[in-house]
């Protein structure tokens, strides 16, 4: 089996990505950032998933992205928000795809693997600049000038199967490779114990996409929305 | 004063990169990536380097990059070569400056910086990938599609003002500017005080730009070589 590196953060999406590559027949190496999340329950979930899904390993890095603030991902003084906000949102973690896929490319030419993935797609794309399409495109492009690989001539690719997948999309494709969602954790202020908020924009919009999906939501919720 | 971000690593090109952002104006905030080094006598000197050349700050973040393995800088079971060694050498970081450029551009992102400095150059061209100039035009390119500043119009810029400097005029340019290189440390395995080895690829590299430059090299060195 050819290794790739599968970015897996215990979401909703990374989840289904990693169901995807194992399914595309990759050994898959997971990767989990730890940049000084306000909570640790997605690394947890993290680690479930990896398991469930048959990851050959999972690796959990610390990197101290929160000590440079600007997000409320990161900086405990920035209130998550529970209602929609226009614009770039501020849970947008600075430059984080950019930093995750350095990372990830670097444990891939340690690993010989020339595939790297991550769950960017299409539902982010009006908020996040780094989940754009020419975004990824760029950094395949960075990336093969920046490695041994590249130099020698191994294409390396980055692949975002969900791109261009509605959230309803991604839940029936991931139950149909037999991802458990139950496992997951998008909210961005779950407690430690992984219970969503239900409320806060990564919840509204794991909710709406189990209901597009005509699927029950296993979400554990820290109270009935 | 304009802010930029500056790769600063306690050596001889960073620092003579310090000198050249501040001489053009910036207010310069000093980043280096504490990634599982040998030895700290490099960010040692990076922090004398940031005070002496009047850096705004200084920050070091720490990153599990030796986790990964694959180099005889991170790793403590490969051998660092004291003789020259054909093709791309085993003290290569893997993905290293794509990662310290991801990290330097997510400080910028917070800082609404949009110049980011790196001390990559010429004499690096030959085995490292990502010192070279297309490298740093593609990774350039991604960081304006992957940012708020670039979605919004704001040009991103990566200097790499050695890129084209032998060695020799690196040297005769800092010394121009007032860089004190006995506060460096070049050597791939200095001891903890920050004395040099005189043997490695890094020393060779130096001593011979110094010999170039025709002026007297202050390295401390830790026998004579």
């Amino acid at each position: 089996m050819k290794p790739a590196v599968i970015l897996l953060s215990g979401g909703l999406d990374s989840a289904t990505v990693l169901a995807m590559a194992r399914e595309a027949g990759y050994a898959c190496h997971a990767l989990s950032l730890d940049y000084g999340q306000r909570h640790t329950a997605e690394l947890a979930a993290a680690a479930r998933v990896a398991r469930g899904l048959g990851a050959v390993e999972h690796r959990v890095m610390r990197l101290g992205l929160g000590d440079l603030g600007g997000s409320a991902l990161t900086d405990a003084s920035i209130a998550v928000p529970e209602s929609p906000t226009d614009g770039i949102p501020v849970t947008y973690v600075p430059a984080r795809n950019t930093v995750m896929l350095a990372l990830a490319l670097a444990w891939a030419e340690v690993l010989g693997a020339r595939d790297l993935f991550i769950g960017v797609n299409a539902v982010d794309y009006s908020g996040y600049p780094d989940c754009r399409p020419e975004f990824i495109a760029a950094f395949e492009n960075m990336a093969n000038l920046a490695t041994k690989a590249g130099v020698a001539g191994m294409k390396l690719r980055i692949h975002a199967p969900l791109q261009h997948l509605s959230k309803a999309h991604i839940i029936q494709r991931g139950i149909a490779l037999g991802v458990d969602y139950g496992q997951t954790v998008s909210c961005y202020q779950a407690t430690a114990d992984g219970l969503a908020c239900g409320r806060c924009d990564a919840c509204r919009l794991r909710r709406a996409g189990f209901l597009a999906a005509g699927k029950p939501d296993p979400t554990r919720y820290a109270r009935s929305g």
